[in-house]
């Protein structure tokens, strides 16, 4: 049942708000049928479910590049020129992302929406199966076939945006607005500090109490408890979305109102892992569970969450920062103790869960890494997917400048591609642009951590507590529930006070791996 | 990736085959959205999914009909009719087909389309809510809301069709070509016989063995594992599909890929209805599995299944036919002990167990009704239906004509609308005219067993062995890979050489229940 509002002055933005509903129950659609691709669809329907998957994005191209929705946007424009009284912020950042919608799609056809649709989805599996079995020549055909058709789809983005090279056109999709310029200081900044600090750090946990490693064996259903009660702490409604255990590599997704996280495999020598795992994809989950999804707002271009920027640092402020505090060791050692069944075990201390978390060195994997060396699995990424977008290698040169890189850079050496690059799902997807966000968000989490301390009284012996919630209806509040009525860097700006910037990120690194 | 084909000589023909496939495609993931809505999907994604599905169906709808169908029809008919040569059956069949679909939605607009989905979906829940509260004041208005909009559906199909009645126009969803009168003649002669087959029956199983009833608990996990055992030796790939336990009524669905069983609850204390649902719902997933979805044939009208009569022989057949043979409880009895952990239980014979479920009595509720007053408990669904469509009683009248009935026909006395007419969902699905389709279907399936009876040679031997198969390799030559090829009626007397007929039926018990 559609309710009766008071219809929008404009007529040609109220039509395009019906538009966009009925384009947002599609897009709805295609998330919650993908959500099944990873989760419960059974095998054999694979190529079938590819197939409707990538025939639903062309319905969805169609519908939004649709005859008349340029007049429509036109005269809704003239409309908030004439009249900038009548609208208000929502209705005008909401056609301003009507907007860019129809454009980003109107440059392509729906024949490109289709093959994206496929990659995205058939990606995941393929990458599967080559990780498994460390299979070179699959990929390398895979990812031939993938980074053609973004450098086809980066063209036409380029000319369209007029960006200075194709690269920066893909990082747009991720990180909307930011130059390849503005990246590049950032990353050249982190670099030259982050590179400073690492021995620094290093050489100081030496001096620390040894680690104990993880020794019992941690049944999946006592790790799914635990990853189930820390996501409803945090103020995951289950009512609203899941969590799901696949074998896929995580990722989140759906709708508001149904929110499905998709973690990988429960490790029973560590519970560490899914943990990990969790309270990133979380913070995704979080996200989306926030975001504004009533009162006419539904489907709209406004609600939209603000790109992988935003929502990587929704992620990582959860998994990386708050997940990483002595005080959440404190809350999490005593009830480890209980539902594991086990009492003195040394390594479940809150000192030593700290030390285990909290330990820095150069190592292969970019998920498992500590938060320091981080930044160099992306900055290597990033300057690969620069160098292959534009042509200077190809993928057949993957193998070789990764290992060169970590060799020369971090000091350790990948044995196999499953060992180096193919660990990632990204490129396998057609995700190229994308690593970046992953620094940036992580510059936005710091940045976002540094004013929440402020406005939250007592938050470091909150989260001692267990009491999570106060940070997630901060994030509501200032975040998620603005949708996408700022751009991220001017709501960052608008709730931190400063531009983004890294000093934050670094200050609580150094804060953190060199303070008291 | 679309193969090359020879295309068709008739280019309209071609173009409305192609539309077919996204509609088809479509339709697929309506499906397979529904199913999750059943199985996975989060309670507070009720509304936004009902609204989902709706509007979907709505863009099926449009598609169907859009604007140069009919010019399209036309044009492929006339080419059928000058070159009849240059058309195989498959094409004639799948364009007769088309038509079919064409008109049954272009009589029909997209809003009543909505509302058949909407109804379709949240009916289930609203059933399942009132059943569990007894609630009659909700099911009254909700059934009130179905009743206007299935009458108004009815005139616009009575029209078109020229039916003798809104009711006989109902029918046609499920049972094509099917009159009323023609209904009316096998089910008065159906009550003759089976009213007098009746008190013999009861007579003589007064002589038999007492029954020891079921006194065990059975674990939800070796339940689960039967079901799925029964459904594997039946040939149903799990590769292509699923079984759900999920508190919601028993329903099958899908597509042959990807067909998902919903069962309702395991009872502990009863394993025999939750395997007699596995059975059931197998039979439909059978068939869902078996259709054509090969060769360019996958999504076209021709491969769509024959309906609701020949889909429940499918389910009655495999259910109550040869799953309440002795020899089906012969192979099962040794293999419940194993399972069950229990020996010598004289509950578990297999003479108890198909004495337990070929006892015949009357009884309250049609789902557990034994295979002889199954008929009776269909043909008071029947009579209320069709006063109820053609207006001469109204929702208010139901528990009190329903009552009556029982108590004057089978002599028992719901004690409450749950135990009374609340106990199918079909009525609050919108399913007017279904019912009748059990009754004609156990017809079919008595007709089809007396030809796989002469045809598969020891088949009862067969079936004490475990070996199904071969009764599911029969149904798919004869019947499921067939699709639409031909209608119901025409494929059952092209396989078993006769009309439809009730005696088939009737036989079948006199044999099961009064023969040595």
């Amino acid at each position: 049942m559609t309710k009766s509002r008071k219809p929008h002055p404009s007529h040609a933005y109220g039509e395009l708000k019906r538009r966009h509903r009925n384009i947002g129950r599609l897009t709805a659609i295609a998330e919650i049928i993908s959500r099944d691709f990873l989760t419960t669809m059974p095998e054999g329907a694979y190529e079938g479910r590819m197939d409707q998957i990538a025939y639903l994005h062309r319905r969805i191209h169609d519908d939004i590049v649709c005859c008349d929705g340029q007049m429509h946007l036109e005269e809704a424009q003239e409309h908030l020129a004439a009249h900038p009284k009548l609208w208000n912020e929502w209705d005008s950042s909401n056609l301003a992302g009507m907007e860019r919608i129809y454009k980003n799609h109107a440059i392509l056809d729906h024949d490109t929406m289709e093959e994206s649709a496929r990659i995205a989805n058939e990606g995941r599996r393929i990458h599967r199966e080559c990780l498994k079995a460390n299979d070179w020549k699959t990929a390398q055909a895979h990812l031939e076939r993938v980074v053609t058709h973004v450098r086809k789809l980066a063209k036409k983005k380029a000319k369209f945006l007029n960006s200075a090279t194709l690269y920066e056109a893909l990082i747009q999709d991720y990180s909307p607005g930011v130059s390849l310029k503005q990246l590049w200081d950032w990353f050249n900044h982190l670099d030259t500090e982050l590179r400073t600090l690492l021995p620094q750090v290093i050489e100081r946990q030496k001096s620390r109490k040894p680690i104990v490693s993880l020794a019992g064996r941690y049944s999946k259903d006592a790790q799914m408890w635990l990853n189930r009660s820390l996501l409803e702490l945090l103020g995951f409604d289950f009512d609203r979305g899941g969590l799901y255990e696949t074998g896929h590599s995580p990722v989140e997704g759906g709708t508001p109102d149904d929110t499905r996280l998709v973690i990988k495999n429960v490790d029973p020598k560590n519970f560490m892992e899914s943990m990990k795992s969790t309270l990133h994809e979380g913070g995704h989950g979080l996200y989306i569970q926030g975001l504004p999804s009533k009162g006419g707002r539904e489907y709209q271009p406004v609600s939209h969450d603000l790109g992988t920027t935003m929502h990587e640092s929704q992620a990582l402020l959860i998994e990386m920062i708050v997940g990483r505090t002595p005080e959440f060791f404190e809350f999490l050692a005593p009830r480890l103790e209980g539902l594991f069944h086990t009492v003195r075990d040394p390594s479940l201390t809150a000192g030593n869960l700290h030390r285990l978390k909290t330990r820095v060195r150069p190592s292969l994997d970019r998920k498992s890494a500590d938060e320091l060396t981080y930044f160099f699995h992306i900055f290597l990424r990033f300057q690969i997917e620069c160098d292959l977008i534009e042509g200077k290698i190809e993928v057949a040169d993957i193998p070789s400048v990764w290992t060169e890189w970590m060799h020369t850079h971090l000091g350790v050496m990948p044995q196999s591609n499953a060992e180096g690059f193919m660990q990632d799902v990204h490129w396998f997807v057609g995700k190229f642009g994308y690593f970046q966000a992953y620094t940036l968000g992580h510059i936005v989490a710091a940045q976002l951590f540094d004013t929440m301390q402020q406005d939250i009284p007592n938050l470091h012996s909150r989260i001692r507590h267990g009491d999570f919630k106060p940070i997630t209806k901060w994030l509501n509040r200032h975040i998620h529930s603005k949708g996408s009525i700022l751009s991220w860097d001017a709501l960052l700006k608008d709730v931190t006070g400063h531009d983004p910037s890294p000093d934050f990120l670094i200050s609580h690194i150094e804060n953190r791996y060199l303070g008291e």
